[in-house]
């Protein structure tokens, strides 16, 4: 039976979003997270308050060793559509407050990205609907991605004269340059297939599937050693900013932090004597 | 009516290629340049005066604030054949001036190429026919490329013992390596559909399309804000080099001035009411 | 005739592999070297011997300049199961020395990983059957690869709590993160079309066919200039790590080289001359 986290309905946040259902959802199921942004009327924009749920969200998250996978979903047809415009431009009264409000906001959005990169648990995107600027950074900052075949993707920033720059971040570490360039300087939307071969999702599945199919996927990947994957997905990212020879050093000693850990030695025992490992997650 | 930039008649260039007529043609269409290589005999070589005709051509477009988007295009059915080797072993009659020459034609052509990548407005090869070594490179340098569905493209330097070495830095920076050393190792002709597959071209038209398309895409792109696209363009680059972190502490710091311009304010304005944007490129 | 080493039926050697017949066998075709893994029974699995095998015949081809490329393959229906878990568990009676023995032992298999990308010749993998782990690492580090169309790739290591650590550093150099990312975190196998799909290997051939094809391959590469293939393959990896002007820079340093050396002026020369070259490999 999924567990509802109620943290997000503090008084502050309710008052911010007028609603005192919670705006990030979130789902136990058994040991994966299916985290849902769920404010569907306000096509699930990044606004200060979902901001700071998902911040929260991911937080708690990587305390919990209890939760081995996170599915990252939306309520409603819209994804995530990225910056909230209205609460924007509300804080543009004066140049001075005004730079500090966007530069403020530009770092804790990109902390909420980083949050999911630095997750020790793996974190799959199961998207539906239109993903747009910031809402496409977030399906490009996690590690895998399962979209609906009328899933779509764009960084349309250009079209209101704001480059998605920050989105370009996490976009330009998916796919080749051209492609990058062509959602960035067009601000076009791309369709699920197209997404698929160019990298930004792994896979493409019936509408309405993509959740229960992340979650499938997620569930697999719980039952792995959850420290061979922790270890694993954090090495993944820092080596590949690394030179060859560097990061041959770096991931050699993680590797065989990770040969040393009593799941290795369980998972390598049960792969020999042909039985299931049980894992001690150490 | 296009406007043809006479810069390329100069004497010494016209003695040089023994024409008058300019190498690189330029034909403005409204906001958009298309600048044209136009020496089919020689089938577009990076001869030292094809190459200071396009050194002098973006140059001269990186201060016109009226431009905001480039199409490269060539006559004939050679795009671009790379180095014009004639010219280049007529200076290989002493080892020290041949040495000297081969370095700063080199450190030219990777100046041209530099310039595409650093020149504010964004540049959409239009690619018919063959694109070889240097030729291949100044298509991989564009922002966007759009190839007729006959075009080619190839880095043969290793069939006569002169490794790609220069062009294989833009070109590795567009595909997986595994397919730019196949192109390096063997040389062999890779077709327009390939290209696209590999993330070289981001589109293949039909052959006679790809200067028309290039022309509709680049006024789509000229129709957005000059000054977002500017910063974004030169953000893109840059911040593809540094660690995840940084390049999100630099990407913030862009889209924050970019987010403080008069134009996004105007865009937000103009998407909140549901009207179309007027540029004031600031 | 093929040539077969026997430099790997030393006694130590063949005691620890409990066979006389050299562990790696090398077959020379002309001036091209035919690698092959040779304990099928043993999976092809990355044993300290294996190891040893690999070092000494990359080692010495690197000496070799009568030697122009290289085909890497392997014997029975599995290219390559990574590393010897039998073995690996031998040795971790005491956690010191096991420690000491995993951490001398990834190093020893990212030498030969680097070997194979540092060897001044080209090296084509031809895979036949599943690479496993290290073995898919081995591939992913081979400048270029051909797969048989049953070929399978996979890196598995969560399944038995021992993350991928070093492979995926050669992995995700070849292919998009998601697509790393999904092999790394599942442990799933990917199919030969799959894999050229995301860039692990070039091309996908009928089963059997991907040794004669690699031959082929690295014969027409064999044709070309040695000095030219020698110093494009280092300077693409090394070019790769640097941001873009100082790759310009050092790959134009050597490029300028390259053009001084009598095979540049050879092939040229018969270019222009529309004859075939005659390279003296300086």
């Amino acid at each position: 039976m999924p567990l509802t986290t109620s943290a997000f309905t503090d008084p502050a946040l309710a008052n911010r979003t007028s609603a005192s259902a919670p705006i990030v959802r979130r789902e136990d199921h058994d040991r994966v997270a299916l985290v849902v942004l769920d404010r569907p009327k306000s096509r699930n924009a990044l606004s200060d308050a979902m901001l700071a749920a998902l911040a929260e969200t991911f937080s708690g998250l990587a305390e919990e060793r209890r939760i081995r996978a996170v599915v990252l979903a939306a309520e409603g047809p819209v994804f995530c559509a990225g910056h909230d415009l209205k609460e924007m431009t509300a804080h543009r009264t004066d140049p001075d407050r005004g730079r500090a409000y966007f530069a403020d906001l530009l770092g804790r959005c990109a902390a909420v990205m980083q949050a999911v990169v630095n997750l020790p648990q793996p974190v799959i995107a199961a998207v539906n609907g239109t993903a747009t600027a910031a809402g496409c950074q977030l399906v490009a900052s996690c590690d895998l991605a399962i979209a609906a075949a009328n899933a779509r993707f764009c960084t349309p920033g250009v079209d209101i004269g704001l480059f998605c720059s920050t989105p370009m971040v996490a976009l330009s570490r998916n796919v080749a340059p051209k492609h990058a360039m062509a959602m960035l300087l067009t601000g076009d939307m791309v369709d699920a297939a197209e997404a698929a071969r160019i990298g930004l999702v792994n896979r493409v599945v019936e509408p309405g599937r993509e959740r229960p199919e992340a979650l499938v996927l997620a569930e697999r990947i719980a039952a792995k050693s959850a420290v061979a994957i922790r270890h694993g997905k954090r090495a993944f990212y820092r080596q590949r900013e690394l030179p060859l020879a560097d990061a041959y050093h770096y991931a050699a000693t993680v590797m065989t932090e990770n040969m040393m850990a009593r799941d290795a030695e369980e998972g390598i025992d049960a792969f020999i004597g042909k039985r299931r490992p049980t894992w001690e997650d150490q």
